[in-house]
């Protein structure tokens, strides 16, 4: 683990933790603006609302300037300016003086969690709402109370970003990521951040076999928009893709398969969990609630899954103004990055090698074999044996760390020894089914 | 559950009990002439004696007037026209003094049921017999005693019946059951009441898109001779049949294979008991004991299986005189109906369907998807999404059941739910393999 | 359980135990000599030293005269003449004095079982040393010492033999064993005394489907010279092998699988298992440690398991001096027979059969079935209907066990008492994919 970039990755939520980004508007801006200081090939796209998307349309852009209930004295009791998260998503203007009981419809909060402030939006019905702690509602008083919402709902842009980052070949791997997400840290900022950490790492690399495409948008209507724009391509070079979202806890590591279940995504994801030698959680299909969902649906059925720290809908600060700095560390952010690395080092290894010559090779000549066979040797280079009896220039090394329960890592590092020796070549690449 | 239909049903079964069925003869047609009542377009059909039908030959008819055992004063003992079981099914005529050890080898009890009356047949190798409760063998005393049975053996019929309910296409459901069984009420009566009230079911649905066929024959003989006359119309037409037997008392659910285990009536057969919400019995095909024997025998290969309450030769009162009428109960008869009637819905219904946009449909806007996004409401229409996630056109609703994990029921009402949407599109059949 | 032949095994092992096999040598041809005395059949074949095959060399020869240690008065302390695994295999010449701590690099011991005099070897790299045990080193004294090896590495032979018994087609069975362990009985005299055995009882049988093919060679650089020799004709006619070694204690059984681990040597080899009716051990292909590494190797690919008692590896005696003639019994090495031998018996049975007639045919009147239907007979009979369920002309044998879960033998049975029905017959040979 690399602590200072686990400290880098938790200064940069730290940056973009006030700002208030929804599904489109300036907060989204910034927070391109932030990641393209930091991916300077970044590319920003905007897109015009109303433009149609298979089912749905670009809504219109949401500014928000200030929201607040205030007592008839003017001492606010509720503002947007201690928390992004109290005034609903997408909600319109409003300025009047209300009952308690007028203001109750509109009044969020969640009783099991007297402390938190829910996060709310109403992104495609046109609606208004204060979100607020069941404590801070239970202080509010009678009332009466004066509303007040600052806000504009106009045909705007919806904005996201992409970046590619060219391999040798045009076979892609996506990580798709969202910035829709105001002042919430494990879902979402661990995503972009621990995203611009892996998308540096991979831009480092000497070579890369696979062409790497970084998505930066906005939930649901971001990935379908894309969908619709990419679709053709991705069906034809996509290869594997993961969603980054919440990768910035230290608990516990998660993971939400394909749709398909048995993907190459999936064997890599698999094997990536087992290696860190952590516990995980693997959720199924069903548990799925982020864009993998679009990815993964009928008619375009791209191998997208998910590896995460703590699971969204599962940590209980999920969705809530709980979802704090303090939920984050770079621990947290450091495992999921190594998560995503060592999915790269797999994608760019995972070959088919072949013993170039029939029956065991003869390792003792060549120094790779004890000179003694005694009962203890036997067992010691065992792993070697085991990897060089499936090199049959049909099996992939990801397939090997499975059979010889084994680390991927472990894998390579005998292919590493076994290369100077001249006895192994590499398969002409095999795709698997 | 209908309990009416369930008193309906035990009242058939009483009405039926006292008529004395064997393989051949009046018991069988009265038994049938009274199906016909209810089922009125039943065909009734006629064999002869000496028929052969592959292996076997139909054997003569029986009749039986009298029997019994009784002392040298005329004290009757033992008396058919007490219980049908007395006699053992297709004995010669005998009338002569016995000694106590003379009549010892024509005497059936069981020792360790000792108020049962064994049911025994001799259907293919001429004997007589006489099978009481071990308390009454107890008791005989020590002889002499005068036996009789009145019966003939003559070149006659077997008979039996078959009810066609014809659908939109010649593909064939096959539900079979038998009339065999003298004064016995799970095994067998259930059979035959449960098959009535089911084809009156079938008969009702405004539409089928499979012609349903009933069988009422005997058991083993009855289906082989089936067999041998329909068997290239059943290798073509058959998509899925099930045995009636053991439908009707009230402890358990039990499921007996096909031979292959996989096919769809095994789909179906297993999606039922599990959508019942109770626990059931699966056995193995090694479990088997009715006609799915014939009906998978190799060569013939049909896919035949058997969901019953308590199976047959598992329940202590099986093939004795205690399978009375208080074995089953209307409610036991009303959860075998439910079972079947449940297999007819997914077997009219079990289509593949597909969302006709790309991505995941914007639901809100049909009214199909709460306005607030909040922590609770996104498991709420979890299950609707999850089975649009398989609206691929190439996955059927059984499928999707298994894959969403929820009843066949929840399926089809998130499928009514979304027809309206203009969203789905059922996709052309598709056979399964 | 044949106890004079269990008996006559163990005798075998007793009267091979002296002799000083190795890799090459004398030893190694005396032990040819005295099977060939069993097996007149035998071919034995001398290769040069300095062939070359695959990666390998054969190498020279080794002679071996004497050795010792002793101390400056003469008193041998150490001595070959006492126990032959006091010198390591393949030691070169030495005459010299030496102090204890210039000794202690050529001493080998295991000090967590200090009876035990280790096994170990050099055959690859020119070297000496001695073998002892913990007790004899810790009382060897301070020096200085007297060491002595008289032997010769020279340009010779290696030797080796092999047993065809020819049979109705030219499919083969290979069983292999090796000769190349000096003085240690379970691993491995008791190989080559059971395939003695095993060939005796093959050449006894009246007919044989199979042709059978024994090899007697020494591990590894043996298999693999046979390899480069026959690897054509393995390809093509190699339908099942297996690896005999461990084979002659009586502690338990074991399996080592083939690197597939799913071929019909697999199948045939769990079935022996299971129905020996004893616990045994599935190893994995991981666990492999003799010849099948040359036969499953990548390129070569045949199906050769390991079928033992105690594994090799597995049991406290293994390649020391303890695994003597105490460690096997005439038991023990009827157990390895005994699982050989049935795995024959299967080869040479496992067909595919077929009713020739449809449904279940009449077993009653060919007497094949019980007079009376009661409810105790009718589980009966319940294996041999449920056998004649699965003769299609497409399930064999083997696969009829596993389905009706009963031993082969008893598959075997029903069919002789079929046989003669004329109800059955056998299908066209049918190929395992």
């Amino acid at each position: 683990m690399n602590d200072s970039l686990g400290r880098q990755m938790y200064q940069w939520a730290s940056d973009l933790f006030p700002l208030n980004r929804s599904l489109t508007g300036d907060g989204v801006r910034q927070t391109l603006s932030f990641i393209k200081n930091k991916l300077p090939k970044l590319e920003i796209f905007e897109v015009p609302s109303g433009t149609e998307v298979f089912d749905w349309t670009v809504p219109k852009e949401w500014k928000i300037c200030a929201g607040w209930i205030a007592d008839l004295n003017g001492n606010k009791l509720i503002d947007l300016a201690t928390n992004n998260l109290h005034i609903m998503g997408y909600s319109i203007s409003v300025d009047k003086i209300v009952s308690r009981s007028e203001l109750e419809p509109y009044l969020h909060s969640l009783p099991d969690q007297p402390n938190a402030i829910p996060y709310i939006t109403s992104y495609y019905k046109e609606n208004f709402g204060f979100c607020l702690s069941q404590n801070q509602k239970d202080s509010l008083g009678d009332g009466p109370f004066h509303i007040f919402i600052d806000s504009q709902l106009f045909d705007g842009n919806l904005t996201y970003a992409e970046l590619l980052i060219p391999g040798e070949t045009n076979e892609e791997i996506l990580f798709s990521t969202y910035i829709c997400h105001p002042s919430m840290a494990n879902n979402e900022l661990s995503g972009p951040v621990v995203a611009i950490a892996l998308a540096q790492y991979i831009q480092s690399l000497e070579s890369r076999r696979f062409s790497y495409r970084f998505l930066f948008t906005v939930e649901t209507i971001g990935s379908i928009l894309y969908i619709s724009k990419h679709i053709e391509r991705m069906r034809k070079n996509l290869t594997c893709g993961w969603i980054l979202t919440c990768m910035g806890d230290d608990r516990t590591y998660s993971y939400v398969p394909t749709k398909d279940g048995e993907t190459l995504t999936d064997s890599i994801s698999r094997r990536v969990l087992k290696d860190l030698g952590n516990e995980f959680l693997e959720y199924s299909w069903l548990d799925r609630g982020s864009d993998e969902r679009q990815f993964n649906s009928p008619g375009v059925d791209l191998p997208i899954a998910s590896l995460m720290r703590s699971k969204y809908g599962e940590y209980p600060e999920y969705h809530t103004s709980l979802d704090n700095l303090e939920v984050i560390s770079p621990a947290g952010l450091s495992g999921g990055l190594e998560m995503l690395k060592s999915a790269v080092v797999i994608l760019e290894t995972n070959d088919c090698w072949k013993v170039n010559v029939l029956c065991e090779p003869q390792l003792g000549k060549r120094g790779l074999y004890p000179n003694f066979s005694t009962k203890n040797s036997i067992s010691e280079i065992r792993n070697q044996m085991n990897v060089i009896s499936f090199f049959d220039g049909n099996t992939d090394l990801l397939q090997i760390a499975d059979k010889c329960k084994i680390p991927y890592n472990e894998v390579l590092k005998i292919l590493e020894n076994l290369k100077d020796s001249g006895l192994i070549v590499k398969a002409e690449t095999r795709k698997r089914d």
